[in-house]
C-alpha cells in the first residue's frame, strides 16, 4: 500500500519540486496540494512542465481537511507560517516534514533573535534536524522533521568529517557560499528579475543571513564546543545550485591523501554524498537535478589551511529531495525511493 | 534477462546522455562505451555528474569486438563515420541505432548532394526513419534505425496532423527554429565558447542546413507531394532545447478550437507528445530533461496562416531519448522504459 | 550652451538607459528625472552602476514644473499615460520625445482597436514617427516625436530597401522576432524572473502583439499598398537585444550579391545601420551596448524567398538611443552626439 | 598631435578590448594590430562588433617593424612570450605596456617557481607594477609597465586602505574570488564551452593560481611585512566581471561607519574607484563595461572579521582599461582619456 502524502503550500519552486519528485515516487500517492493563490487551478496550468505527470488541482483546504487525506505532510511555507500549521498535523497523528526554519533551531531565544516571535512553543525543540547523514536514526522515529536550509546542508556535510576528527581550529571557519536564484523563491521581486541577475554576482546579507545560527548549532554539536563562523552568501546567475567554499586552519599536519581518504570513509555508506577525486573540485552543474552532495578537498601547506568545497542542488538535496529522503526514512521506505534522478548535464 | 547495449562514440554530449539514460534503464545493461580520445579513462572522470551512476571505462575496442558484447548498439558518431561502422554490427546480427545522418535519407543522390559520398550503399535505404510517432510498426521490426535529427523531430511532429489532414498550402511552409548549444557538440570550437554564445542570438546556415532534406523527405511523404520548405536555424544561449515556430497558409477555414482538437486526437495515444492548452505556447524549459515534445497552436485570421510551435530537448527527444525509445520498440520493451524523467524546471 | 533635458518616468530600464546616455552627452544637461516610486531617492542608489555618473535625485514634480526646467522632455511612460502628459509639454512649447505607443499610429481607430481609448485626440496624428532613417527631415522640424517600438525598428529597417525597390510579394511577409527580457521592463512580474527565463525560449502573443499595427503602418507606407503581416515575438534568455528574421517571397530574380549591394547603397549614408558581409548574419551580441542596427541577407533559390535578418539593442536603437538620436535631430545637434558607444563584446 | 599606439597580439578578448577602447580614444591613433592567426584579415571580420569602428587589418609584422610605427605598444600576449618581445620595443625607445605576467614580479626566483624560466633577465625587475592607485608617479616616468592581473587588481584595491592603516591580522587574509569566462581567453578549450560553463560554478587551481605571488608581493609591500594569503578563484557563468570577497581578522575595534569613512577618504581622489554606500555591496553587473572598481565593506562583530568585497570588469579595469589608464599616465594624457564608458546595465 502506498504512503499518502500532501503538500501544504505547493505553488513555489520548492513545492513544485516536491510535486515533481513525489509524482514519480513508486511508493507514494500524492493526495493534495494547496495554494491560496492558485486554488482551483490545475497544477499543470501553473507548471506546464508537469503536464502528463500530475492531474492534481490546487486546493484551498484547511490543515484539518488536508490532515484527513494523508499520512505525511510536507510544509513548503515561509517561516512564521509553518508554526501555525504544523501543530494541526502533529495533533492529528500525521508525520510532518517542515521545510521552513520554524523548527530547525533548538534554542528558542536564538530563533527569536534571528527570526521573530515563535507561536508554537509546545512543539518547538521536539523536531529532529532532518539531515539524514547526521540524524538518520532519530529521523526514522520522528513525527516532526525540520528539513535543513540549503546553505546549511552544503556546509555541514562539507565539514562533518573534519570536525568529528578534530582537525580544525574552529575559530577560523569561514564559509563562502553562492546560490542559484531559485533559492529566493518564485515571488516576483525586482532582485530576482532576469535582468537584475544575469551577468551579475554579488554578496548579500553579509554576516546577517538567517541560516547562520542553524549552521553554528550543528557545527557546534559536531565539534562539541561553542563557536561562531563567518558565512557570506552570494547570488549566482544560475537557476539551481549551491557551492560552498569553506576555509579553516588545520590543527594537525595532514596530507591531502589522508584527508581525502578520511572523507571517503566517512561517507562510504552514504548514497547521496560523493567525494570528488583528490585534486578535483565539484561543480554545481554536476549535481543539478539530483539529490547528490559532491565534496572536494584541498590542503594548502603555504597557509596551513584546508579548503572544503561542497555542491548541491538547492531545490533537491537543499530542500525537496532531502525532504523526500526524510519521508522515506520516517515512513520506512527505501531511503532513495523517488530520488534516483541523475544530474542533468550539460 | 536484460538487453545488452553498447555505445560507439560515447564521449560527446549525445553519448553522455545515452550513458545517463541507459544507466537508469531497468531492462538494459550497458556493456561498453567507446572513445578514442578517452580510451582507458573512467566515464565518471570525464563526466563527474555520472559518478556513482556508472562504473564503466571508455574502451578503444573495434566494432567487431564490441559486437560480441551486445545485442544492440548506439552509434553516436559524426556522419560519414557511422556508414563505416554500422555494417559490421548489422552483419553480426545486432540491432543498430544510428544517431548520425548516414541512413536517414532514402535518396542516395540527395545524401551525396547535402553531405558527401556514401560508402555503404548496400545498407543505404534499408533503414527505418526512427520517429516512433510515424514509423512505430516498422521500427519494431527493423535491424537498422536511423535516429532523426533534432530539428527534424520538432518540425515533423509539429506538422504531422496538419499535413495528414491536408490543411496547409505546402508551398508556404516556413520553419524558423532555434537550438541550444549542445546541438553543436562538445568539440572545442570558438563559436561554441561561453563568451561567444551567452547574451547572443543569431541565425546560421540560412537556407543551407543539412537537416533540410530530411525534413522535406518526411513532410513530402506525409503530404503525398513534393515541395521545398524554408528552414532557418538559430543558436540560442541555452544548453538544451529546440523551439520550432512553423508558419503555413491554411487551405481551409479552421478555428483554433478545431485545430487544437484535431491535434489532441492525433496524439492521444502518444506518451511523449503533449499539446499545450489552446492559447498557450510551449517553452523549451518545460520539456528540458525529458523525452517530451510539446506543441502549441495559433490560427491568425488576419493573414490566414497557422503558426505551429513545438519544443523538445535536443539531446533527449532530439537524440538520445528518441534513440532509447527506438531501442525499446526494436527490443520489445515498454516504449517508455528508462524515459520516465520529468522535465527539470526551473 | 547646452540643451536642457528632462525624463518623465525614469525608473525603468529605458529611463535608466536615457539617464546613462544623456549623462555622457557633451551637448546636453540633464535637469530632472521623475519617478513616483523613487521620489527623493538618489538615482545612483537605485542604479549603483550610475554612481559617479549622475548626482540627480528622483523627483515627483508635475509635468508643469518639469516643463519649466527643460527644452526637451523624454516620456518613458506606459502607453495610456503619455497621452495625459505630453500635451502639457507641447503646450509649454517644449519638444517632446514620447517612448510610449501613444502617438505612433496615424489612425485613431487602429490605436483604439489594439490599445485603448485615446484621451488626447487633439495631438494624435501630429507626431512624426521617430525613425530617422525614414523621417529625418520631418523629425528635425517636429515638436512631438513618437519614438518607434523596438520590434518595429528592427523589422522596418530590415525591409525598407527591399520594399522601396518592390522586390517582395508583400502578402508573404513573415517577421519572426526574439527579444531580450529588458523589453518587458523592470516591473516585478513572475514571467520576467530569472528562473522563468533562463534556459528557456518561447513565443508569446502570437498574432496579437501590439507592435503589429505600427509595423504594418510603416511597411504599407513604404510599399504604397495595404497588407497584413505575420509577426511572432519570442522571449530570449538575454538581457538586451532583438533579432528579427524576416521572410518574403521575391517578385523578381535577384542574386545575393545584387541584393547586398542594394542594401549597402541604401544605407551608405546612415551612421547607425551596418550591412553584414554577404554570407554572414548579425548576432545581437555584436550590437548590444550600441545604437547600431546590423542587417544580414540571404536569398534562397530553392524557395524563391529572401531572408532578412536584423539585430539591434532593444534598449538603445530600440528605445533610448533612438530617442537621443531624435533629440539630436530635433535640437540641431550632431546626429550621433552621445551615441558613440561601441558594442560591448564579448 | 595624437599618440601612436600598436597592439602586439590583438586577436584575443583582451586585444579586442584594447582595439575597442583605443578606437574611441580621442588622443590616440591605433597604427597596427598583430595576429599570426588572423594575419591579413580585417579586424571587423573577426569581430563584427567593431565594424564601422576600425578599418584595421591584422598584421603579421615583426616587433622591429611595429616599433617603427608607434610611440607606445601594448603586449597582449601569453606569459613567456612577452619577455621575448618587450626588449625589442624598449631598446627602440618605445613605451611598453605588458599585459602578461612576465614583468609583474620583482623577485626572479618567485617568477620561475610559479611560472617558468625567464629569458629577459636584463629588464626583469625594471618594470613598474601598473596599478595607478598605488604607483601613479612611477608609472608616469616608466618605459616598461607591467599591467596587473585581473584578480590582483580587485584584491589589492580592496585591501589597500585597511593594510595601510594596519587594521588587519595579515596572517588571516583569505581572498575568495570569482571570474567571468572571458578571463580564460578566446582559445577553444572544452572548459570554456557554453555547455560546460552555463548553469555551473566551481573553484579551480585551489591554492595554486599564478596570481597568488603577485597579490602577495603587493600586499606585503603595503603591510611592510612578509605573509602568505589564501586565494581561491572560481569560474562564474558570466562573460565579464570579477568579484573578490576578502576576509581578515581585525586588529583593532572599528565600526563599519569608521571603516567606510576611511575607505571613502583613501579613494577620494581616484576617478575609477567607487565605495558602495555602507551596508550595500557591489555587483559585477554594476561595473561591467567600465573601468570602475567598486568596493563594499562589512564588519562582523560576532567574529571580529572585516569582509571587503570588490568588483571589476576583468577585461577593462582588470586588463585593457587599466592598460590604457597606464598609457595615459605614461604619455601625459588625461588619466581617463578613452575610459569614460559607463557600465552597461542591465
Amino acid at each position: 500500500m502506498k504512503i499518502k502524502a500532501a503538500i501544504f503550500g505547493a505553488s513555489g519552486y520548492t513545492g513544485q519540486e516536491l510535486i515533481r519528485i513525489l509524482s514519480g515516487h513508486p511508493q507514494v500517492e500524492l493526495m493534495a496540494v494547496t495554494s491560496r493563490r492558485y486554488a482551483g487551478v490545475k497544477v499543470s496550468d501553473v507548471f506546464p512542465s508537469l503536464s502528463g505527470l500530475t492531474s492534481l488541482t490546487y486546493s484551498n483546504a484547511t490543515p484539518q481537511e488536508i490532515a484527513k487525506l494523508c499520512d505525511v505532510v510536507f510544509l513548503a511555507l515561509p517561516h512564521g507560517v509553518s508554526m501555525d500549521i504544523a501543530p494541526v498535523f502533529i495533533k492529528a497523528g500525521k508525520k510532518v516534514i517542515d521545510l521552513s526554519a520554524d523548527y530547525r533551531l533548538r534554542d528558542l531565544a536564538t530563533y527569536e533573535k534571528w527570526y521573530a516571535k515563535h507561536n508554537s512553543a509546545d512543539f518547538f525543540g521536539q523536531a529532529v534536524y532532518g539531515l539524514p547523514e547526521l540524524y538518520r536514526q532519530e529521523i526514522k522515529k520522528s513525527r516532526l522533521i525540520a528539513n535543513p536550509g540549503c546553505y546549511p546542508t552544503s556546509i555541514i556535510l562539507g565539514l562533518m568529517p573534519a570536525l568529528k576528527n578534530n582537525l580544525l581550529d574552529v575559530s577560523t571557519i569561514i564559509a563562502d557560499s553562492a546560490s542559484g536564484v531559485s533559492g529566493a523563491g518564485r515571488d516576483p521581486l525586482v532582485g530576482s528579475l532576469f535582468c537584475e541577475v544575469d551577468g551579475g554576482f554579488k554578496a548579500y546579507k553579509v554576516g546577517k543571513h538567517r541560516h547562520t545560527p542553524e549552521i553554528e548549532q550543528e557545527l557546534n554539536t559536531l565539534a562539541g564546543e561553542k563557536f561562531a563562523i563567518s558565512f557570506t552568501p552570494h547570488l549566482l546567475p544560475v537557476k539551481r545550485g549551491i557551492l560552498s567554499t569553506v576555509y579553516a586552519t588545520l590543527t594537525k599536519d595532514i596530507t591531502l591523501a589522508e584527508l581525502h581518504s578520511l572523507y571517503v570513509s566517512a561517507y562510504a555508506a552514504e548514497k547521496f554524498v560523493r567525494i570528488s577525486p583528490a585534486g578535483t573540485y565539484p561543480n554545481i552543474s554536476s549535481v543539478c537535478g539530483s539529490n547528490y552532495c559532491d565534496i572536494g578537498l584541498a590542503v594548502d601547506p603555504r597557509t596551513n589551511r584546508v579548503i572544503i568545497i561542497s555542491a548541491i542542488d538547492n531545490l533537491i538535496k537543499g530542500a525537496a529531495g532531502q525532504a523526500v529522503q526524510n519521508m522515506n526514512l520516517a515512513c520506512s521506505l527505501a531511503e532513495d525511493g523517488g530520488l534516483q534522478m541523475s544530474p542533468l548535464y550539460p
